[in-house]
């Protein structure tokens, strides 16, 4: 009765073409009457490919952790408040799957407010996290065998998403242009195939700080239609853009019915990473499938947590745009910082809150992230979690405040010399 | 391009022998061009069994529902003041993925104060509901075309997450014996085949009130461990027990290491059903997958709500006690007047807090719920969302306060008249 177990690689791609790519990270140690017992996908799921990195650096005294994706400033008073103030109301009731309408509505109006995006309130569903929503949405969209065209280097539990439905992902990563990161749409367009049901674009982009341009937009979107393929695109950080670029949203330049999903959360904007609730926009042809995903996911999310959200929406722009200028002004104070290194090699990020970046001699990012651990106690994430193109980069998030950033890098500086 | 899709019963079960069954509920109606365009898993999943009647009755002045598995007190105060407190102490980063150190350690106790079983808190993972441990678990043990025995009538959300995996659920239907539901083993274990991974087991049980036997539970633990299947035990209720009957755990007659996954939750015992917190108890060599499942589908647990989960298994001892005894209550107050009219066959209920009955010429369940609403202006659950077994019954949920519960039933008694 005992299975062989392939190895993790020849089991997710076997008979995958080029450009495919594994789930980054470690595979789970499990013994054999364990491994031979349970199902495939969750037997050869890895562990976080950051953890290595971060069981090696956790214990040091005094080290200062660029490794998640998170501020250090608590969720605002307005915003608990609100929620504390529906929860002694009493609402603690099982309450809709979709989500509370006020909040929905809110939703809308966020769209509007910020991307003057005309949004149906009933193309929203509140989410248990936007982690929830990705799962979802993999959930909805593919099968045992399917293909997801993925944008990497890419936050990586996209990959465990599409992992844990039997299916395939498929990597196209960024080329390095100059200062720029590139999408090759060519490319993208090739590693197509009759597999393949949806294409995966988080933009501004976790861990590289690309923003996807619109013209680049428009030509998938038109690629996406003429295939009949669905676009999803993570969109958490559309609020994250700096030098007055503009982050365009897929919902801009596609119609209510299209074939797209696009995720959200309130971790970033409001910083609530704590509360695991994210939304996703959906055609409203699809609303009964994701109520009915929420209802036997996790049966919908606290109606006084949405209680809060709604008021971090209506109340919540000051904070944001707060929020945003400081890692506007920690971006910029940590590329200069780091550029003085002659062998840092940097892309300045154009929107999210990471610094994604190389340093001339340590091809090996895990050696790079351990080497920074020990050299200058700062903890940063290796590359290689976040999938093809990210080999011998780390990340470092920027969010922290300047107090917490400045200490950290002037400590990676000095060790740099 | 345009795929065939096959019937709902054709496609989930297509091969399957007697005593199978397919998900209770109405399948989703999708447009064409979103149903092709769509995983079948999601496709296929059909709406709650409940709702054809909850749409039928949502509207009606003055009705009572009884129809959703709570009760109609708020979360205690002590509770909400301890996640209050957390949330003003700024606890909303992101946590740990297992669930927070003191909250498992809460749940061993919890599993030592009332079941008397030595538990090690490494093998507790807290989710973001009992919903979504279920989820987890059937992501952990099954793939596609794997089999699972579920004993029925049943929660029919068990389903739900059989079928995501692309997996089948085969219903082994309880037997009315006298003035008892009975667990037939030979039929049970006939069941069983070569695809067979686990066995869900919901004792005390909803929406029937069954509990299962020590001896039962011997004899299926002795044959599982023969064929070295999966028991997956949903013990939500497990202090919804009346007569002083009691129902033992699967942990206290397995070992650590055998292959038993408990699933609870924080719902039922504390009226905490808004919170969507539960947790499972898994064997320790489990914890990275369940860890990963966790990170992959939600990314852990708000940790103020878990604070407030650790004053409630410390401090409501109490509350739960008067919870158990005002439904032993409720029990024998809307058993009694039933009964007394003698079209109503009933079982009393030993566990949970639902009663399960049918009313002699009525044999259709959906008919019998919409003749409810109509004439006693009460919603209960049509039988037929529970599965094979439930034909022709319907479910009343009797947890609400005596006052709501008298309301309802005495409309019932002399509707029935």
């Amino acid at each position: 009765m005992k299975a062989q177990i392939p190895n993790f690689n020849d089991l997710i791609f076997s008979g995958a073409q080029q450009n495919t790519t594994n789930i980054p990270g470690l595979p789970v140690d499990l013994d054999d009457y364990l491994r031979d017992s349970i199902g495939e996908a969750a037997a050869t799921l890895p562990e976080s490919g950051i953890i290595e990195v971060v069981n090696y650096g956790r214990e040091r005294e005094g080290l200062v952790p660029f490794w998640v994706g998170e501020g250090d400033v608590p969720t605002p008073t307005f915003i608990c408040e609100a929620a504390i103030e529906a929860l002694r109301a009493g609402e603690t009731y099982y309450t809709y799957q979709r989500g509370i309408p006020s909040l929905r509505e809110a939703i809308a109006r966020y769209h509007q407010r910020h991307f003057n995006i005309d949004l149906d309130p009933e193309r929203v569903i509140v989410t248990a996290s936007a982690m929830q929503a990705m799962m979802e949405t993999m959930q909805t969209l593919v099968s045992a065998g399917d293909e997801v065209i993925v944008i990497s280097p890419v936050w990586p539990n996209i990959y465990a998403c599409i992992h844990m439905q039997q299916a395939v992902a498929r990597s196209v990563p960024l080329d390095v242009d100059g200062n720029e990161w590139r999408l090759d749409l060519e490319m993208l367009f090739d590693a197509c195939n009759e597999k393949t049901k949806a294409i995966y674009i988080n933009t501004p982009g976790n861990p590289t700080g690309w923003v996807m341009s619109k013209d680049d937009m428009l030509a998938l979107r038109d690629f996406a239609r003429e295939r009949g393929l669905w676009i999803v695109a993570d969109e958490v950080y559309g609020k994250f853009v700096y030098d007055d670029i503009g982050a365009p949203s897929f919902l801009e330049i596609m119609q209510p019915d299209e074939r797209l999903i696009v995720t959200n959360s309130f971790s970033k904007n409001w910083a609530m990473t704590g509360w695991r609730v994210g939304w996703v926009v959906i055609p409203k042809g699809l609303g009964q499938v994701y109520e009915n995903l929420v209802q036997y996911n996790t049966s919908g999310v606290a109606s006084f947590l949405q209680s809060g959200c709604v008021v971090a929406i209506d109340e919540g722009d000051e904070f944001i745009q707060q929020q945003v200028t400081r890692c506007q002004t920690n971006r910029d104070y940590v590329c200069e910082r780091l550029q003085s290194s002659p062998n840092v090699r940097l892309i300045k990020p154009q929107g999210a809150f990471y610094l994604f970046f190389r340093v001339d001699g340590e091809p090996d990012s895990v050696n790079l992230a351990k080497w920074l651990v020990d050299d200058a106690n700062v903890g940063l994430a290796p590359g290689t979690a976040f999938g093809a193109g990210g080999e011998g980069y780390v990340r470092l998030c920027f969010a922290p405040s300047p107090e917490t950033l400045r200490t950290g890098v002037e400590r990676m500086v000095e060790a740099l010399k």
